[in-house]
């Protein structure tokens, strides 16, 4: 990598030749596909905009200039061309980010990876340029797909409206953000692909206009002559132009010449600008190149040259619910999914090869999954929204306001919820059992493990007067957790061997085998302990108060933020029903969470068995302290 | 009324002639004027559609067609013409609500009043009928304004996908929601407000062509000859089309028989198809017509004539946080202020006034209020986003992944938070203090009187490295509570006079009278008593466990939410600090409240200072009792 290698900052590439910097992306789609298939990553993406990152460096000049990448998992290029070149570590614990990071270079702006939110960004950093009066530029880089989010439209609706302040957005349409971008601004982005809007009407406009003679010259030429006048009134630029944004393109996204050259028009226009660049996902490895399922959008290691995975992926959650979907959408024809642009992530593609009129890809669009999932329900259907857990928050209000107020019969599914690890801080699931308590009527399931995703689904889709949620992990699905008893709808995992227990441990989902370590450990010390698992977490089942008051102490264990999470709400239940048993409830802090693997994050913020059990240990111990001080206290009232 | 009083459904209207139909709208507005005046309601938006109404009760067939009202507030003409004409307790307590309601009639859909929802209800319902096979029909009604929100959008992008699915959106251009609607997208509607697209093509070149004579017959006629051809490639039908929607209009919004003929049109094209209707907010209502601050909104009761309010408001929570906004503009060159499309209800009026450049009404894009807020931030200044409780929950995860993931200084300040009663369930600002507790690092202030608005707000802004919020109440503020003492950062409004005390009480926000009143009463039933206001309700201050400690029971009382609210926080923070003291939470309850006035709905819901009282003076008896009990049962550890 002669060149790579060279590069330092971006100033570094102002020195190359246009030779030279074709050479250069070709060093870093090799660097990129050796080092990605090693560590796993976006591939796909990033193997797309090596010669528009190029391009984007050359022009502005970050980081004075703010150049945004939106959704972020693009930046790739971004980190090799600003002195990030370790990739050995790509996203684990210690390495480079999957994303754009503010605490690895000065050149990062955006770290959150939900997309659609790089208008508003540039919107907002484009304001603050224009009141503090500096001639900083900044560039919005936004997929495709982005551009079906609700954030990007209102972002536009704003940077049209303020015809001077420059601005400049590139849109890299690959024409599939996870999947085949769908919907009205697909097609008319397909249009605008294969036309050059007042360019290409005077093209086909001239055949015919050519053989209509006029008196003294052809009936083209007078036209061309009006051009101006005429532009204003019939030039078909697309419904950018018809909001107010000057449109440049589309520009072949994999040509350096001809990128810097719009880019630097753009940047000259002192105004919002869309530069439309074409790409091409996978540029240049043909294993991406030929997946039509676009599995190497983001994946764990592979063979280089094969791009098969190197290890073979055991039964993973997601699948359980693909294959119990499946079946379910054969049992009742009144069951629809809805995906937002997520249809193979979220477990969907079986379903949809079954039943492709019930099944509804809404775009990178959550808000309009939950929306129109109210509709459905109001006309009759069962809709089944499967998200990951992380994006749901994208669409609270129309969980709250649609389809609870409503009393719509709606599941939400909830993929990749709790610490997923390795995407990073806004990946993590961890808001959703928090966010969703305050929702009137809804009922949360979580279930612990392959049979309980399938019980529990089909419990889920048997109310139709509130919404349902089914939330579980990422990844693989551990080993069968049988119950060993009930108590009321709640599961018992294990009973304590005693009649006056100590400790009450509610499980909760995929962190029942840690439970039962829990429980295992504090037998050691010579604490009884009940393991039992709601299954359904909210509303907290009516047996728990009676319950957790034949025991000393209540512990919970949750995947999810401590604050207002299911320890919470046990706790307030307990309240409410005058159980005044000491409570602790272990879950995530309330803090984002660095990138590193799941492991690894749940020994940090101490959700293992050893660090719960040392705790719950402690509370034991200090309680029969304090009941031997107590009565000591009690029995001499007068002493005070 | 000879026309109205007869219309008992909306059949009734079939057998009216269209000068029959003109009277009745008369009707409708002397009816509307007079009805409104009395009881407040919104009155300007009802007035623009009493046409428009009439025509679609005539074209649709409600209820087997679903016509679903974007916002609500526009449903009073609607509610008339199916069978409710009495609106005398219009909003209150047992009368009809200001919204449509599913309780009310079956004519009635979409009871969420936030905006921009319509079209994804209208995309699922349509889905619905497709699947199902039925001939039904859904129309959409939707106000320009709304369709700067990005949940249009994402719908409108859906919908086009659907070329043969029937859907009729009825846009509902009156240049302003609450306020005019600003932006690229009303820009455009400006366009085709006074254009209609290739026919102004046609009409607009024919001058000019006229004048260019071609072989045998004038360019005119050559060109219309090729209209079809030309069409596809040339007509500037504007952005609806560019995304594949039909476009009709624009439509003389209160020409009965213009509007019938384009929604028989609409009903009859078999595909997605957008009805755009030019109306007059407040039409035939001289003092709504001239006032351009659109005071005619929403209003209190009025006197019919002039249009002047019956009782003068008295000093109310915005104008304290606009007059103190101003103030801190003129200190602080970096704070701007954002608004959705809400500038004056919000009251950003003054602000904007003096600094018309720092100010930005971003419509009805909450969640671009809050990304563009942190690109503000990123900028180097200090945003203050002023908005409605209830519509943040939109920008949820824009305030956490955008906000508070990128540590950025910004203010949220929450107008109309906890109860406010008439709008019903979905204007309540009750979720607030729940869903941002969640948000790492965030800082939540409920200041208790206007005293404290100025100061909290003053202290917000000077937070540069995490996002703060100011959140108060709706209506008059009450008067001043001065601390008698601190403990901490908290302010006690009240000792105990005792040095044992029993009840720690812990008062939030505007609720410090209340919170007084039953720290009197427990007094009289010889319970001792502190009350603190923490002033910042995240995080917890420190002082709160040791204080909490030296009392028999923690109460808290807050006008938000008790899922996941302020109480479950303390009470979170002390079982974290081995506090394990009593804790009761008073709040709302985690129900959607109907519409009634505020004094009404705390009354229903038990959040009063005598229904508090009585519950906590029953906690305390009961631990006297268990506390014998307790040394009983400790005396005798054998007995078992």
């Amino acid at each position: 990598m002669p060149l790579l290698t060279r590069i330092t900052g971006p100033r570094d590439l102002d020195r190359l030749s246009l030779e030279q910097l074709d050479q250069l992306a070709g060093e870093i789609r090799t660097f990129l596909v050796d080092a990605v298939s090693k560590t796993g990553g976006h591939l796909g993406p990033n193997l797309g905009v090596v010669e528009l990152t190029i391009a984007l460096h050359r022009v502005f000049e970050s980081p004075q200039d703010k150049i945004l990448f939106d959704t972020g998992h693009q930046s790739y290029v971004h980190k090799l061309l600003t002195g990030r070149q370790d990739f050995s570590r790509l996203k684990m614990k210690g390495g480079l980010s999957g994303y754009p990071s503010q605490a690895e270079s000065e050149h990062d702006v955006i770290e959150n990876s939900h997309a659609s939110t790089v208008l508003g960004w540039a919107d907002g950093i484009a304001k603050a340029n224009e009141l503090r009066r500096t001639d900083d530029h900044v560039v919005a880089v936004i997929g495709d797909g982005a551009l079906t989010g609700g954030m990007a439209w209102e972002a536009l609706n704003n940077i049209a409206a303020a015809k001077d302040r420059p601005l400049v957005i590139v849109v890299n349409d690959n024409e599939r953000s996870y999947a085949p971008t769908i919907g009205g601004l697909a097609n008319h982005l397909a249009t605008l692909r294969t036309t050059d809007g007042y360019e290409r009407f005077l093209a086909r406009g001239k055949d015919l206009l050519e053989r209509t003679p006029v008196v003294g010259k052809p009936l083209y030429e007078t036209l061309h002559g009006a051009k101006k006048g005429l532009k204003d009134f019939i030039a078909p630029q697309g419904m950018f132009e018809d909001l107010g944004l000057k449109y440049v393109g589309p520009i072949d996204g994999h040509d350096i010449e001809a990128l810097e050259s719009a880019l630097i028009r753009a940047k000259r226009f002192g105004g919002p600008v869309i530069v439309h660049c074409l790409t091409e996902k996978g540029r240049g490895y043909r294993p991406a190149l030929e997946d039509e399922a676009d599995r190497f959008h983001g994946i764990g290691p592979i063979h280089p040259d094969t791009g098969l995975p190197i290890k073979a992926a055991g039964a993973d959650w997601t699948s359980v619910f693909g294959d119990e979907m499946l079946k379910l959408g054969q049992e009742r024809e009144d069951i629809v999914a809805i995906t937002a642009a997520m249809l193979q992530p979220v477990g969907l593609e079986k379903f949809a090869k079954a039943f492709p009129d019930r099944v509804y890809d809404v775009g990178i669009a959550e808000q309009h999954g939950a929306v129109s999932a109210a509709g459905l329900a109001t006309g009759g259907l069962h809709p089944v929204f499967a998200v990951y857990a992380t994006f749901l928050n994208r669409a609270f209000d129309q969980v709250l306001m649609d389809v609870a107020l409503h009393k719509c019969g709606v599941t939400f599914v909830l993929d990749r919820a709790g610490v997923t690890g390795t995407d990073g801080a806004s990946h993590n699931g961890m808001w959703d059992m928090s966010l969703l308590q305050v929702v009137p009527g809804i009922r949360i399931a979580a279930p612990r493990d392959a049979d309980q995703v399938r019980a529990q689904l089909r419990e889920a889709v048997q109310v139709e007067d509130a919404p349902t949620v089914v939330r579980y992990s990422k990844g693989a699905v551990g080993p069968a957790v049988e119950a060993v008893g009930t108590v009321g709808g709640m599961d018992v995992l294990r009973e304590p061997g005693s009649d006056r227990p100590d400790v009450l441990l509610v499980s909760v989902g995929a962190l029942a085998p840690m439970c039962l370590e829990i429980a295992d450990l504090l037998d050691k010390q010579g604490i009884t302990t009940t393991v039992v698992d709601p299954r359904w977490v909210k509303p907290v089942d009516e047996a728990m108060a009676p319950l957790a008051e034949r025991h000393r102490v209540v512990v919970t264990v949750e995947d999810n933020s401590r604050v207002g999470g299911v320890g919470s709400s046990i706790a307030q239940a307990l309240r409410d029903a005058g159980v005044d048993v000491p409570l602790r409830d272990f879950g995530i802090p309330p803090r984002f969470l660095d990138h590193a693997s799941r492991k690894e994050v749940m020994a940090e913020i101490g959700l293992t068995a050893p660090d719960i059990a040392r705790q719950v240990t402690g509370l034991v111990s200090k309680l029969d302290g304090r009941r031997e001080h107590s009565v000591a206290e009690e029995m001499e009232p007068a002493r005070d």
